[in-house]
């Protein structure tokens, strides 16, 4: 193990972790010192104490994102706790920092009860101007989100829900813009009831698509099923007008969509009655739903959440723009106008490169989180959800 | 007020706040995403599920330090909330990262109360190395340190009772060195029993002074008095032995040492009454307890907690040496013995150079840090209470 650790460039570049701080001003003789610090800096805080809304210009809470995590659904590998959930939330603050020019803090909390995290973001929250959370299982992470959002009043995003949901959705402008055909004619089946399917669902209706079929590992959900939690039993409410009961595999039979952000595998057959010209989306990672080449046979368009495939659903598409966004307006939260604003302005970067394999940007395409970034903060401030 | 902000350098500086986050690790293309985010740092995140102490070399944890503040006591402008005390936490981070190459992170919680502040830091540990409380009010500042001390693995410190304390100590070793005298031979007057007083007691105790009296804002502490906190009960048991009576002035006549760590201001005739060669360390900032240039007259040497004046007991000269030797080490907590020798470390600094006008060194002396932090490492792995 410690041998294979030493050979592998993946820890090599792990070593030390990957993240520092740095200070933006001068630090090199006293003069330096008695203005950043004792005595200079008491009057920038008895100006803050008169008039709180300074902090936004004399401190670096508008300017940073807590990266929070409880380490119970960590990418695949699932409920592996806060220590070894901390590269990931690293990883994740440097992606901040490099797409979005975020100052993001990973903070993993040593503990997976839903009032313990609500309580313990509250009262870190000052020195924060959004909170990122991630990596956190359902159906926890709903109620954490929902109460933080209640909460606090700044930006409360669980990216694992709202950014994936925000990708697939301008993904699926730019298939049906790529065929001619309007979102509100697609119908959809979402493969997953957890976090990211859920999200994904929600912002679909948002987008005005009706007709949608949410399978989870036991088939469609739908109003007669006495197995739902609370969430479940909501999405059962308000998707599956048809009333389908069954297998994923039924669902499938003349659908134009197929969603995967779950582990189960889709047989080929129940892929090849989908309709003509449909969209496999099949996210799983590392194994997608469906085999990329097997569902190229059937469908028009084709994405995975793989990097090694053309049209990856990755997040990182959306959540450097979002954030960036929502703190240069001085959002107090993220509406599902913010979303669909986000979906749009990323879908619209592909533009006259529109292809079958390209979909989304590459997330190395340097329009992607400006763009995102001031359609968010555009529609906050339309909306009037801001702090200035 | 918006006018005089903008001709202020001190705002001009704090603009946009003093912090930034930086990732270590280059992300360019594909490739390094692949590595340091998903699906390579999966291979990381699993090594240190599987042991937990690798974390210490594949993450930032092993480097980095929470300043955590409630804002109760920040600076001399006392309880102004945790918004206004970023400024100085921002600060007190920079000066961790230029001081001593630590990565530290504001923290400012928005609540005093003792249990919810011991229960928030324990919840966000797991992401950090160390934890260093800032600002915090006596008395509740000593239960949230020894609370967090006794729950935590990691170096816990309270900067204003320890920081101090351990510059204080180093100052008056090479006051006592530069007149030929003993430690243990010198009568010590403390002047406060605030988080300071308490410590710096606690630490010249510690260090083999056993004639000590301290004060508060009544006189000095004694057995008899009916009105004290338990921790200042403490150390009336623990001091006076003479059983001294009264008010400050009448504890300093004839001693050899008053250390000033409070607000009041101690009239001429009371320095007039110490003993021949006396030591005056007058810290309150910004008016310190005794003028300067009246201490001199009858003081052989004078201290202060300002950068204007010579021999400025200032906290810089100790925290980033501490914490980086306690990291260094894999340090579990923060012993008397470490600080002891961070004092020794501190005062040695100054070597041949001694002088009444230096019994310090500056804080941008660059052998500071590096000899504090090695003192601290150094008796952490001798008392045994390293993690590796």
């Amino acid at each position: 193990m410690s041998a294979a650790r030493d050979d592998d460039p993946v820890f090599a570049m792990h070593r030390g972790g990957k993240l520092e701080m740095r200070s933006t001003v001068r630090l090199r003789g006293p003069d330096d010192l008695s203005m950043a610090y004792t005595p200079g800096v008491a009057r920038v805080c008895s100006a803050i104490a008169a008039d709180p809304a300074l902090a936004a210009d004399y401190t670096w809470a508008a300017r940073a994102v807590a990266v929070v995590t409880d380490g119970s659904a960590v990418l695949g590998l699932g409920d592996i706790g806060p220590l070894a959930a901390l590269p990931v939330m690293e990883g994740k603050a440097a992606l901040f920092k490099e797409f979005g020019g975020v100052d993001a803090v990973p903070i993993c909390l040593d503990t997976q009860d839903v009032d313990r995290i609500v309580d313990t973001v509250v009262a870190l929250a000052p020195s924060f101007g959004g909170i990122n959370l991630e990596d956190i299982s359902a159906p926890r992470c709903f109620a954490v989100e929902d109460r933080l959002t209640a909460l606090l009043d700044i930006p409360v995003m669980h990216d694992d829900q709202h950014g994936t949901a925000i990708v697939v959705l301008a993904a699926l402008r730019n298939a049906a813009r790529l065929t001619g055909r309007e979102l509100g004619d697609l119908r959809v089946v979402v493969s997953g009831a957890g976090a990211a399917g859920v999200a994904v669902t929600r912002i679909l209706l948002g987008a005005g698509i009706g007709d949608i079929a949410v399978a989870d590992s036991r088939g469609i959900l739908h109003a007669g099923r006495p197995d739902l939690t609370d969430v479940k039993a909501g999405l059962a409410r308000d998707t599956n007008a048809a009333g389908l009961d069954g297998s994923l595999a039924a669902a499938l039979a003349g659908a134009d969509v197929f969603i995967g952000v779950s582990a189960g595998r889709v047989p080929e057959a129940a892929v090849a009655s989908m309709a003509t010209d449909c969209f496999v989306f099949a996210m799983a990672n590392p194994e997608p739903e469906v085999d990329p080449e097997v569902a190229a046979r059937y469908a028009r368009v084709v994405a995975t959440g793989r990097s090694d495939f053309p049209n990856q659903i990755n997040n990182v598409l959306a959540f450097p723009g979002i954030f960036r966004g929502a703190l240069d307006a001085g959002a107090r939260r993220i509406t599902e106008g913010m979303k669909l604003a986000a979906a749009s302005a990323l879908a619209d970067v592909v533009g006259d490169e529109l292809r079958p394999d390209l979909i989304v940007p590459s997330p190395f395409d340097p329009r992607v989180a400006p763009a995102v970034a001031a359609a968010v903060s555009g529609a906050a401030r339309a909306e009037g959800v801001t702090r200035r």
